[in-house]
């Protein structure tokens, strides 16, 4: 039967002793993105050079929002992150719709994983890019956010395959 | 031409002035999801009663999320929420996956917007999930992410349907 | 039947829509307290003259938390703090013990009380001269902590009278 | 003559240099209570079932609080917290009111203890419960508030028997 | 004689009650500054195309610390910020020293002045240029960083001439 | 040519990895100032026993913002901190006015240094003194703020002499 590791013998929630675990150096990749209108896009695009940098802001946020992790779920373990990186490309999606991946990779050297962190990271770097565009269209769709990758730590690595969906459009009422 | 307004003269960002704004009612509902397997659904459910209740923590993190908004998301203005409730609703997604449809409204007295709050508290309680339960299956899937509704304020309400998507399972390499 | 304002329809918890509530000047007074030996008691207070002042730092703690009360307390409102004073006076207690009482006065306009601020002030404060005296002493007892006073809002003032108790020593193994 | 370490050559509080000591597991559980009226007891305990769950809203803000001790504690260490985990148990006092005894459990791998962040989960916990059901009546007592054990580092361990007091009741005017 | 408006009747410091004070609109610009090697110049100013936009962090950094101003002064009341914007300008200091000139300008609608965000906006967003500027050259100098402007409040405008001041150099040993 | 450390191969920011950096003890040492009027000087001097101790209130300002570094500076890594201490020092300056010299020194055992927690000590510190004083003048003056010494990690110890300048006065209109 699974076993929920974060919950004490009353069935509530605790934060999980993890001093048996050894410090090895770990890291996480996670991913996001967020569809955007063909007018946010060229707006965020311009930007870089005319208008300013929307994602030079998301970035920020995100790696602050990795520092913040253990703020904001609850049950985490606080951790001292040795580096965070975010990474952005976009790809042309449907019906005039474009799609900014957003990666996410943190490493540290602890007794517990990043991958909430990572995924941390990479949530509040899509959400900043929603509030500074948010004034144009507020369709825009955020995820799928997962992880890509996790090393280090007794159970192995992980990886899986880029998850791929279809955008279909605004839905606006 | 598109005018992003959270930037300043020289092109760098800006926490707009909402001085000229009058203080209103303001709502916001947003949407997030999370994608679960078989055996994280069938813990998560009889957890209520045995093991502990991971929507209870997951609301708790949401509704803490709100009030955090401003300091996660850089140019957001600080906001006195009025009343934040986070919803969970299951529904049975495709493959033997559980999709754990989630539901923040948001509302405020304010000269601004609750939109990124409601988004934060909705990604919050989804990473939370996430968090909890980690330990049996990586591969859950987080989103889509959006704003399902707004009202308040001088730009009139904003409303939209549910976002349908397609769930290919878990893609672990 | 006792309702519980703090939980919504599927019962779980949420912050409570505060909107229909108007804004009123609201004040509320917190009493807490700690118990300490003769050793300690002399410590401080000779500190405030020659080796330094905890009761200035536990002031400032105090202060800094009530700011802080809706992070520390899930379903508590974010308020705007109009004043926060706090107070300590000496008592002996029985067996060479001394009482520490801790006074939090808490102001504010706004929709919703500071009962909880005054409280989190009070206990913050507390706690701050546990951490700078633990050194000498670990079997310093703290509490009780109370409500004493609330004003404003429609549900009219709260007032009782101090709680009196008796402290029995340190009871260290 | 006592030496309070936490204070400067100026006799202002610095924070000590905790560079000598040497990284050990070190643990502290610290109790808290509070004490509650009939009716809250019945709210409460029914509340597991049909209408929320006040004690694992308390859970979760002792447990976040203990990351946050070092926030709210002024001259406190930052620590890396290993594991924390509260518990709950109800007694029953005189006059017809209920006692809630908390235990706060936190762990460590570090160069300085953790009774202060067992100490403000307790706090929090307590405080909490207050929270919630503050609307019912605000009579409640809160503490005391102590340490029960701390292991780890040079000084050896500590223990003590729990601290009993007898509540006379609301005392509301 | 002076009266310091922060302390209480014992002689220790208190949230001043701004309760008799009006909202109204107010603002507060703050100055300051940090002289930097030429080395450091070129890579700030070529990184706008090339390596990176250390203004773009800055001013990040100087916006989400004026929201958290209240956090950081410990007598600082909480205050919903209007509006924050940040800007920088070079100028050539003497034996080849390059002086940013940084701006910060914060609005509120409140009871309460701004002049303390404005000044912790203008100061991180200083502590961040030499953050990543660091690695290159220690050398770097902050300040003056001053109060430019205030206006709003029953007190009257503030106004004062920009602050001149020579800079001498490295010093390094 | 000069490598901007804190950006990544898209040109955008990040936290650089210290994870090929050994853990060993650093310290750094930071210097600022305030200069005030006479009047100011006077208050705060008297103050230590009549009204109340502005510098009480600074250094726990200044060791709590050291805490809070990684929060304020966007790049910087969380650290643990071992040890932080705050001196001050008067000067007189000409015209009448006076110099609160600031000394904060922070020491840590860590994979990177403590340079930024040192100078964001001490410009808390700086900043906490103007609050608490500039209901009598908001014409003093913060700064110079800079690094005097630096010990640990790879890149040897950095030492400069203090930085001299000379204070014109208020400046007021």
């Amino acid at each position: 039967m699974t076993e929920f590791t974060h919950f004490n013998e009353e069935g509530r929630a605790k934060m999980v002793d993890i001093s048996p675990k050894s410090e090895t150096i770990r890291m996480a990749i996670a991913a996001s993105s967020i569809v955007v209108s063909h007018e946010i896009y060229n707006g965020v695009q311009s930007g870089r050079m005319k208008k300013g940098d929307v994602l030079a802001v998301a970035q920020v946020a995100g790696i602050m929002a990795a520092k913040k992790t253990s703020e904001i779920i609850p049950m985490c373990h606080p951790i001292l992150l040795n580096g965070v990186n975010i990474s952005f490309n976009w790809n042309q999606a449907t019906d005039g719709f474009y799609e900014l991946k957003i990666r996410a990779t943190v490493k540290t050297k602890g007794s517990t994983g990043v991958e909430m962190e990572a995924l941390t990271a990479a949530s509040a770097a899509a959400l900043t890019v929603y509030d500074m565009c948010k004034a144009i269209d507020k369709g825009m769709i955020i995820g799928p956010t997962y992880l890509l990758h996790k090393s280090g730590g007794k159970n192995g690595d992980y990886n899986r395959d880029n998850f791929e969906w279809t955008c279909k459009g605004s839905g606006e009422k």
